[in-house]
């Protein structure tokens, strides 16, 4: 197939719609970027690149870690993991206390931001600190990105725990129902750090290939999960991955993704490749509005969806 | 792939489970159905039948009707459907008011009983009356099974009506808020006569060739939707089939599907084969115990998960 | 005191406000009466009463009707009725769901609808028919308001009962749960016959000289209930009684009341008298805007709050 | 009325509960405490005082000290108070997230614990720091309660701040919604300082003259609000002063009351008395279970109900 034709299509096709999104503004950092931004990148198997647009700029990856930090839950605690968050659509906004409190302290999932909060405690426990969790995460995903230049961006993450009110409220409810091992400051401020990241859709899409592989890097062959944890994170990713807009997401879309509020969008085609899209503008469930109509219209032009 | 020995063995490994789950007992008609009983086949594009267990035994299909009325549905009011319906995993049980509530009367999707109500109401005002509704839902499920012997139980549906009162509330409720055309009474008792079509495995997996092959039936090539619609039936199966067990479904099979509280498990596919599986007793979640652990253990043994 | 120039005084003052409330307008039979209408009356123990306005004009007594339902299924029931019902504040607007999703089909209080269908239910019971208990309902009131013109506005309860929805829907909810023993229409509707009547303030504030007086009329010596009980609807009023504004009636008015969607209030001032008010225009939570501010009035200037 | 012979006989009676109820065990301080002790005070408007058991022995108040902080709130901002506060019962327990975030952050009243956070946070705001304010606040209670040996327990509100997390979510939720002015862990901490106040029933009834009398203390002379501000408080203790039993506080009591979780409750006889109660033992609600059948028994004995 000609990716690279197909991207000059979608390219063209969301040009109109550049404006029409809302650049998150909750904290200043995020709300300096440009709205009318946009980018996307495919990665093959074979380290093959197709980008449309600042496929170079770097922008916050916000949620697009929680797949990450899933992951290596997933990978030291298996399936004992899910004693602690489960595995279902949540039905409600991303940062909802409501269900939380129903199901006493225990998430839907690993992609709502009390899900993501849990999956960063287990990890500050395995690792042994804060410290080390920020920095093996950090190492993990430049690993997954091949990637060594990519780090966190301080005055984000501070000005995130400066305006983090409802993620303490999540934390500290969690804690009084006594599903977080922690301190609430420690784990909540980690968890800032990992969402501060700053990667571009060429570094994103490539750190997509373990899960459209089975759970191996197809280019370095090595193996991260099991085949079995790749389709499973894959399953959330489709059923979970965009907050209360997941099923409209797998119904235009058809592929496993996740966004974050920076405006970013992973996704992956199983056995085939990663893409990443970026746009900052977002539309009324907190993704992003280009960046979902762009991953629709690949799957319309190549009929790459899983369905 | 040799199907029938991985049914074989699929047979064998669930045997020891088959007195775990628990029948609905809600009706009479459903309660007296004896639990041990288990039957799988699949149906490939060349109408080639692989089976195991008691496949022609006939079952209540409930649930499962869903996917055929949410077809028509969509064939006859394609993207407007969504005005009175949304397609978003709902969180909540199969049955529950408080979303509906909080949503002004517009059911989640079209899997939860609110949302097939809905569908069964769009679909009166299109045949013309209650009774025309009731000949064609049936008629199209004969035809996409290319089976003329299937017929609705009327002890079951008229037991259902004596028992619905949540399902009456349900659409009173949504009358309360204008998103029901037809009389309450008329929409539940057509909705529940559809619920009582009586089918087995066999019967089941021949019809849903169509949604594995893009909207069309690949052996007698009759074209029922768009590929584009049957994609998103699949997507919708995929997020919200199973009531707030979804996610799990998903996780655990990777297969877009829906159950019936029957006992039956419909799954698609894309692109090979139609699944029908069948075991009365049903987990917490009220999805088939043995239904959901055979269709797991086909995707792993397999490798067909569309992750 | 001189409670006729009171109720000039404030019937002066609340002239302004006349047409700042919204008449109910669910039925067509409500929607038709004139906003700008109010009329006020105090009946003492020795029959004296005082009025202003226009009360000798009948209107919709509506919810008010739950006062007198309340009363004689504690009569017949006495503490086995909260095994049906509680007699706690919802918190949540007059006809929520979710509450009683929650709560397993049991409501809150006798004073939201459905607290009241489950009122009407017990009696059912106890008089052996609905219409039977249609007639003694009226009876009692007709004895209470020592007045044998009552009665029931036909038009106003069929009208009720085929825009009636959401109270079928709470009926509904309550017979899945097992908490309604006769026919969910024949109770619902038996439920609007009651609301259907018709009275005036003369007789409204006459209607609650028992329940300032311990339970026995004053004036007949007629004794309906113990002191005990009336003591404890006084209570439930006053925590019950407005829906979601019971409290901010509590801190305004400061006695025990009972709102109707008609326009009516009725009030106790314990040991001392019955009021009744009256003018059609609702404010946001769906109780007299002129009613309640006029009932404020009157406790500031005579400072006869039970606080 | 022999006071002193009532109290004696509802000693007598309440004895074989003693041993009923649970005492609170959140926190040690508080769960070291002896559960089967009681006492009870009246305190009538010339200082008269009538007790029964340990009414000199000092206990934890709790949420009781919401009633000096709403008073002072009152006192300060008077009705510029309900824009960050409303005055209805929450129909939840005490502590719950669900109803604030429905809401936007805005509690339902002042006597559940988000309510009474925000209370604190205006009286950091008009004292102009946390010290001032928990300085000012004592100064208050001692004053109302004429003794100077009143103090809070350091042990107590430490032990408080460490099990505090769910306090701490609903502070976050509120400070996310924009509704609390000062910091945090500032305001919380404030909270739980009052909170920790040590008093017995002597000191409390004491306490509760000025809410008796019109705002003014019959003793002193002195004026501490207004009269309709007492009233309004009154009517917020009844409706709102027992969580979610606050009906059928209301229903069995019929005063005005506010209870704590170390086991005390205070309560008012408009114009004649304020009352204490203390037993450790608390019931499902959270409540005094063998303190709110004493005051049952009381106004049963008395007819001193409001009602």
């Amino acid at each position: 197939m000609d990716y690279q034709s197909i991207l000059n299509e979608i390219a063209e096709e969301i040009a109109p719609l550049l404006n029409d999104g809302k650049v998150a503004n909750y904290i200043p950092a995020l709300a300096q970027v440009k709205p009318n931004q946009f980018a996307m990148t495919l990665t093959l198997f074979d380290g093959t690149q197709h980008s449309i647009g600042q496929s170079d700029t770097l922008f916050s990856i916000q949620s697009i870690s929680k797949v990450f930090t899933f992951t290596l839950a997933l990978k030291f605690f298996s399936t004992d993991l899910y004693k602690r968050i489960s595995r279902e659509p949540s039905g409600n906004p991303f940062n909802s206390l409501v269900q939380l409190e129903y199901e006493h302290g225990k998430p839907r999932n690993p992609f709502i931001n009390a899900g993501a909060i849990i999956v960063t405690d287990t990890l500050i426990n395995h690792f042994g600190s804060c410290e080390l969790a920020c920095k093996d995460i950090l190492e993990f995903i430049r690993e997954i990105s091949d990637d060594l230049s990519i780090n966190s961006n301080d005055v984000v993450s501070t000005s995130e725990m400066e305006h983090g009110h409802r993620n303490l409220a999540l934390a500290n409810l969690m804690k009084s129902f006594n599903n977080l091992d922690n301190k609430v400051e420690d784990v909540v401020s980690t968890y800032f750090k990992h969402c501060a990241l700053e990667m571009n859709t060429k570094m994103l899409s490539r750190s997509m290939l373990y899960l459209a592989n089975h759970g191996s890097d197809p280019i370095t062959k090595q193996c991260f999960i099991t085949p079995s944890q790749a389709k499973r994170i894959n399953a959330v990713m489709l059923t979970c991955g965009h907050y209360d807009a997941s099923g409209d997401f797998a119904f235009r879309v058809g592929l496993p993704g996740k966004s974050g509020v920076g405006g970013g969008i992973v996704a992956v085609v199983p056995k085939l490749m990663g893409i990443a899209v970026w746009s900052p503008g977002l539309n009324a469930q907190g993704n992003s509005l280009v960046g979902t109509k762009a991953l629709e219209l690949f799957t319309d032009k190549t009929g790459l969806s899983i369905f």
